[in-house]
């Protein structure tokens, strides 16, 4: 991953000129003024501080050369992968980068890092992908005696598979595409595809509370958790591998999103499905994202949504086609199409499907009469494939635009059916009002991409010229979206987890008493206060 | 409710002498020899205790009315419904009677009662509708100045209902049957239905994370649960009724579950479904239990499942049709039918749907062909009807076996379908290794009612002639077989809850580390402890 942004080098971006026209028409950058990223010499580290005795620890937990103090380890340990985060990287600050780098090699090697800390006072950061977007590895130091980054990049093995009952036993550290290649081997898939997918874990999944693209269809990675094992300063937890049990609390709710602050998730039984034999992504269109969202819910509360299932709202359907445009017949044909519908300024959907070839036509007909029933025009598979091809380009674009000094950021949230409408308008409105007051009129986009029988996600993207003070502006920007969610009955995360950036709101979110249980936990299992300092709790 | 049993008085039970001389076959009991319980006057009760200052405490919270200590009002709140539970109470003892029956009105009242009991060191006991078959509403006195049984009748309000995203709003107290009927006048339902629906509550569900006979298809009772509100004696827990949430652990899996330990569940938001326009409820045979389970798990696998999902066991079946043998023609030219088809030793299944027409003929034609393919016969609506008119009936016919001096009582596990079979006879086994060795033959069935992907659950009924020592041969029994699901990987409780007849395995279950996290939930929300002790935790 490159030390200042998102993916290897090599990877092309393409941001056509129909999407730079839209966004400079919207929010007034100039993309001839490029703001690049300092030079990596000149990126300001601190020199690496850790007690007398913690070195010898550590290398005597997981072995000398799996303790990593050099430069590179460092910076690349040094932040995770939100907008903030990649502004003070691409500025040359890696002030918060960690003392050391610690590789465990096993669930043992965990715990033995986890007891040399403790004896020496030493917060622990477990970094799994480190694509956190909410601050969620962000070493933090204050009041410790050092810091170490808990890489679990070792921990990679697929301990278990279970053909007859579905589930794979896998290692904390896995990659996702790791996780998928290994499980496909086996016939098998987890399903589970986070924008981060290419650069984030399975362990990392787990403990942030993730959801995928397709976590409509394969359930949300807290729905697909069995069983889990964690490593803590205090010992070592495990919940049994059951499919249900009346036994007393669920425990496994208590670590799964517990992003850390708990232990160590090192080992993660999960549910999988056969490899699909087929897919079918397609893309529709409605009028209006209202009448989209009312689509949706008949379809979900029917039982009749696809795997993937996505709306985009108006602006993010316009930035979409501009983004899509790049001369391609196929679009301006689509968009005259459109126009003699009546859906000109409409709303494109994405229903995608994966099973066998069988069940994907079978459930593609139910959907679509329910969708064709709401409102919606079939627009055929070229804007599913489309979608499916550039899913995971999002925190490309990004990088490309810091380059050209645009702030761009993303905020989710979920909630009832019958709150969308007002908890749409509100975070919509909290964000243009804060970024107009700072002179910088922000373009915000939106779309729904999880269905609940009882509600919704909704994933905002905001745009805005970058100020001198990036991060006075962003955070200006987020706060005003997130006391409009608290206000507005969301939650203050539906995927991105909690990390330093929402910690403020956790009061809002579970009450005092809430917050008081969760830090009961942490007691418990992290006498010394050592685990993930910062993140999670106020 | 009876007070020696279940239902009221005037309930028919109905005992074919088919199925009498079964069982009398497998356990050789006498039925002429009748054991009926002692007449009301001959319960021996004890005095009623409670420190100087807690019956006005009490009067204070709720009002003097609904401050109960009379004979009757103890009586009913003196024990449960498990198998000892009865074989006490039967025998004219009810020393464990509360010293007092409080019946609390909101939510405020609720924390006035745990407030003024807190400061005179008097234990509380949430009573729903007192159908725990696990010990779980005992009261416990060792160590308090006293014992109070919150009834929490009087919070049976429909406080809320969200038609557009298909949430309720239920105070606990709310009976089953009255739930439905107020969510029917809606057009909508809960579908949840355990055995013991007629006379357990919403919050009991929640507390004691209940699985319905329909749960297959509608959710367990954990799943339903979009938020809730919890009364501590440190305060007040509200989680957010919310479809999904990233933000940290899961706190409503800390509370559902709880069974009164961490607080009073006063009031939950429940995911509710249009009430089912149609039903359509169908009997399958199989010829061998380990077939019926494959050809579930394919089917489950597959998303094919109905709502009610049922497989008994070969003994299981040969109980069922002697139950429904009376003399009914069309038993005897079913069992000619199987035979014929090599089913004569099969396994009887129910396939259950609820639904719009479209969607039962829908989903009934992909499941039966799968049942079909796994080697499935149909035997059409009748067996289906007639389990949905008697699915409450078990407990009745308990009063009427325990009456004839026969020792009944059922337990339930799950655990993944490739451990299913292994399971099923380890706990067959120990239950008839134990009663063997007592002198009392054992006759043992079993149950499939609750699918998942991962696995599946296991429900066992018991029977053996009843020693004079009852409750000896009941702890030798149940002893075993918990100590053979434990050891065999399953978990010790699917839905009847932990209470006090599980405690022991609950570090089996959960592990010390894992004990210790409830314990510090418990201590930070019940610092003075006097929440539902003995429950739970060992």
């Amino acid at each position: 991953m490159r030390w200042w942004g998102w993916g290897d080098e090599g990877h092309p971006i393409a941001l056509p000129d129909a999407a730079v026209a839209l966004l400079r028409a919207e929010i007034g950058f100039d993309p001839a003024t490029r703001r690049p990223p300092v030079a990596i010499d000149d990126v300001r580290l601190p020199e690496p501080r850790l007690p007398a005795g913690a070195r010898d620890g550590l290398a005597g937990a997981v072995g000398t050369e799996h303790v990593r103090d050099d430069r590179d380890a460092r910076l690349a340990h040094a932040a995770g992968r939100s907008y903030p985060d990649l502004v003070r990287l691409r500025s040359g600050d890696a002030s918060s980068a960690p003392d050391v780098v610690v590789l465990p090699g096993s669930a043992a090697e965990v715990a033995a890092t986890l007891a040399a800390c403790a004896r020496e006072r030493v917060a622990v950061v477990p970094f799994g992908g480190g694509t956190s977007v909410v601050g969620g590895v962000d070493p933090v130091r204050e009041g410790f005696g050092g810091v170490v980054s808990l890489d679990l990049g070792r921990l990679d093995r697929v301990v278990a598979v279970d053909r007859t009952s579905l589930t794979a036993t896998l290692e904390a550290g896995l990659l996702g595409p790791d996780a998928e290649r290994r499980l496909a081997a086996e016939g098998l898939t987890l399903g589970h595809h986070p924008q981060s997918f290419e650069y984030s874990t399975v362990g990392g999944w787990v403990a942030t509370r993730s959801a995928g693209q397709a976590s409509t269809g394969y359930g949300r990675i807290d729905e697909l958790v069995e069983g889990l094992r964690l490593v803590a300063p205090a010992g070592e937890l495990g919940t049994r591998a059951l499919p249900a049990s009346a036994a007393g609390p669920d425990l496994r709710e208590l670590i799964v999103g517990s992003e850390g602050v708990l232990g160590v998730i090192c080992e993660v039984t999960l549910r999988v499905r056969p490899l699909p034999a087929a897919r079918r992504y397609e893309g529709w269109s409605f009028r209006s994202f209202a009448a989209g969202c009312e689509a949706f819910r008949v379809m979900e509360q029917a039982d009749a949504s696809p795997d993937v299932a996505r709306l985009s709202d108006e602006q993010e359907t316009r930035l979409g086609v501009a983004m899509a445009a790049g001369g391609n017949a196929g679009i301006r044909l689509a968009r005259s199409y459109l126009r003699a519908r009546g859906h000109e300024r409409g709303c494109i959907a994405i229903a995608g499907f994966d099973g066998s070839a069988d069940d994907v036509e079978r459930r593609r007909a139910r959907s679509a009469a329910l969708l064709r029933a709401g409102g919606g025009l079939a627009l055929g598979r070229r804007p599913g494939d489309a979608w499916r091809r550039t899913r995971y380009e999002g925190p490309y674009l990004r990088d490309e635009l810091l380059d050209q000094g645009v702030m761009v950021d993303t905020l989710e949230t979920a909630t009832s059916w019958s709150n969308l409408g007002p908890l749409y308008r509100a975070v919509g409105d909290a964000l243009r009002a804060a970024l107009d007051e700072r002179g910088t009129p922000a373009f915000v986009l939106c779309h729904v991409s999880h269905l609940y029988r009882s509600g919704a996600s909704l994933y905002f993207t905001f745009f805005a010229r970058q100020q001198d003070d990036a991060l006075g502006q962003w955070e200006a920007a987020k706060t005003a979206a997130s006391e409009a969610i608290v206000a507005a009955g969301g939650t203050i995360t539906h995927h991105h987890a909690v990390g330093r950036d929402h910690a403020r709101w956790m009061t809002a979110e579970v009450g005092e008493l809430g917050l008081a249980l969760i830090r009961a936990a942490k007691e418990r299992l992290d006498p010394a206060g050592i685990m993930n300092p910062g993140k999670l709790l106020p």
